[in-house]
């Protein structure tokens, strides 16, 4: 019997075309592209282009999809009216969790799982979602959710639909570098848990929704916010060392966005997203945020604790300061990085279904055997 | 490097106390206990008990455990009330899968995620999906949902929130021995996927869903309609051997509900559903489903390709005769399995998270390498 693979490290599940993650030098690769010329250049579409088609798009195909998006992203009136229901103070992962399943009631294709329709599927939910965090956004202040504009590109609708007023380009450059960076990660648990369920033959709005409940655990995509409420208790510069001995040399603690499975060098996306953290604060004129957590970074990379154990800044460390600099809401940011997975999941669903077989692995049974039953008068 | 293993077929993820599959001596066991003896003896309560504190109740614990599902059963009004704005002809999984999603928005502990606050949900959300798979299946027809009643258990409550009559005893027996069936079956892929999803550290509802969405694939829990339609397109006792010729000897299609990645004997639920379902049909006036898929079942165990490749019918096989005798219609058979394997996925996620690992395995890149990035407008 071979060994228990508790949490299946390094089991391969097969192959993919999608992305390459090199943890021992920190290297990520989309479909051959290197993440820095990613996140330099492309637009969030290009990207999506890419993941879905194997190849970078033309002019034309280009601004197909920017359109499509745009416009099939609009979301049935009836979930609007459903998430206006919703209380004010649900979790923002529950309601896109909730609300992106309802969107199967109104789309003609969500019981149709062959590949062209889950073709149009992906298209359809990867510009809904985004309307969705947008919309949640303003239902909850009490105010009416708006439509994505036919002549924006997803990251101009998701500043658009959030304030209502013409997206401003700092904000729209922001987050499109932030979904770009976030769009594709391999088999990390949401979109391994997405090809599970896809595996079984379901459909795509219910391998959707299981990835953003997966997603939506702190050790995965809730750990973005997670940072965030760490700097937000330090608070100040000066307690960045204070705060460092007290929690964190003295091992009562782990700092959140530091340390990854697969990285065991610095994550390339973190280095990008500091470069955007210390350019958005400059331009805003509060710097205090971003300078808690490069302080706090610092620490640590000199700390012998996480020398040792290879542990660096993650996506999620200063992805969370680029998100607040833009004052989205601590708790919009793991929808946020939904709504960026949603290529990358999608990709991953069709790649599952074209070569696809049932992924049910085992579990050592250890419990006890050849109990004889007892009537329940002669239970104790 | 190790050779990929796409199914994960074979891979244990690590020790369980909660269920034994023998699938070469067609064996499953309980937390210690023969399937076949409980599917004889225990209520369904007393399996969730069971699985819960791995040991059989006592009449005390039983009836505390008995009230408590009734009870905590009943479904915030909210709720309903969102599942009367669903389309009539939604499909039950879907919305199953997004009712379950909302009841976290009224649950109290439903970001809580410490072990006691997650056993708290487990009971409530056992009992509730009960409900809601019920509910269902009055507002579609127009009718007002029903409550449970504090007095009933899980498989009379259920009759009588279908029909808001007495419940009838042949019924509920049928409905709960289906249940006892199909409670726990160790790693299948909506337990694995509640699994991963909890490893994140995400909460119940998240995991619930995601496991709910992976069942309602064909090739898992959506089986047993695909069975029951088979049957009805034979239509004919007299057909069952043409029908076979045309479409199976001719390897044309499957026979849905025969065959199974784990068990190479005869599944030792689907022993007991025959029996179950000859009893049924026979009490009911109709035998026709039953001998249908018995011919259908012994056609193929004469034959030589399910011969070679160990082919039985498995759980879903006479399952769909079970419900479709009790008038159950053909699209609730999923969500009665759903909600007869709540126990054991609520047992599984705790059980994961009493000894948590990330989930995270790998896939092999074979994607091209080194693109260099060209501009949009170079591109042809």
């Amino acid at each position: 019997m071979t060994q228990a693979k508790k949490g299946l490290d390094g089991v391969s599940i097969g192959d993919s075309r999608l992305s390459l993650v090199n943890g021992t030098e920190g290297k990520l690769i989309y479909a051959g592209y290197k993440i820095e010329d990613l996140a330099a250049n492309a637009l969030y579409e290009e990207v999506v282009y890419l993941l879905w088609n194997g190849r970078l798009p033309n002019a034309a195909e280009l601004e197909e999809l920017r359109a499509a998006l745009a416009v099939q992203g609009a979301v049935p009136a009836e979930v609007l009216q459903q998430m206006k229901s919703y209380p004010k103070s649900a979790n923002p992962m529950a309601v896109l969790r909730t609300s992106t399943s309802a969107l199967a009631f109104y789309d003609p294709d969500s019981e149709d799982t062959s590949i062209e329709a889950q073709k149009r599927k992906a298209l359809r939910m990867t510009g809904q979602v985004t309307t969705l965090t947008a919309a949640w956004y303003r239902i909850r202040q009490g105010l009416e959710p708006i439509s994505p504009r036919k002549d924006l590109n997803l990251s101009q609708n998701f500043m658009y639909m959030l304030t209502g007023t013409e997206p401003e380009s700092t904000a729209v450059d922001a987050i499109n570098a932030y979904m770009v960076l976030l769009t594709e990660h391999s088999m990390n648990a949401s979109t391994f848990t997405s090809r599970v369920t896809t595996s079984t033959g379901a459909d795509m709005h219910s391998a959707i929704v299981a990835a953003i409940g997966t997603l939506k655990g702190p050790a995965h995509g809730g750990a973005n916010e997670e940072a965030m409420r760490m700097f937000m208790e330090i608070a100040e510069v000066a307690n960045v060392e204070p705060w460092f001995n007290e929690n964190i040399k003295s091992g009562k603690r782990r700092i959140m966005g530091i340390g990854h499975r697969v990285y065991k060098a610095l994550d390339p996306r973190a280095a990008v997203l500091r470069e955007r953290a210390a350019a958005l604060s400059k331009a805003s004129g509060n710097t205090k945020w971003f300078e808690i957590a490069d302080q706090l970074a610092n620490l640590a990379r000199a700390d012998q604790y996480f020398i040792e154990r290879n542990l660096y800044p993650n996506v999620d460390y200063f992805s969370a300061i680029v998100l607040y600099t833009l004052n989205l809401d601590v708790d919009m940011f793991t929808p946020l990085f939904a709504m960026s997975r949603m290529a990358g999941w999608t990709a991953h669903i069709i790649e599952q279904q074209t070569d696809n077989r049932l992924i049910r692995p085992t579990a050592d049974y250890v419990g006890p055997m050849d109990l004889q039953w007892v009537p329940l008068n002669q239970r104790r």
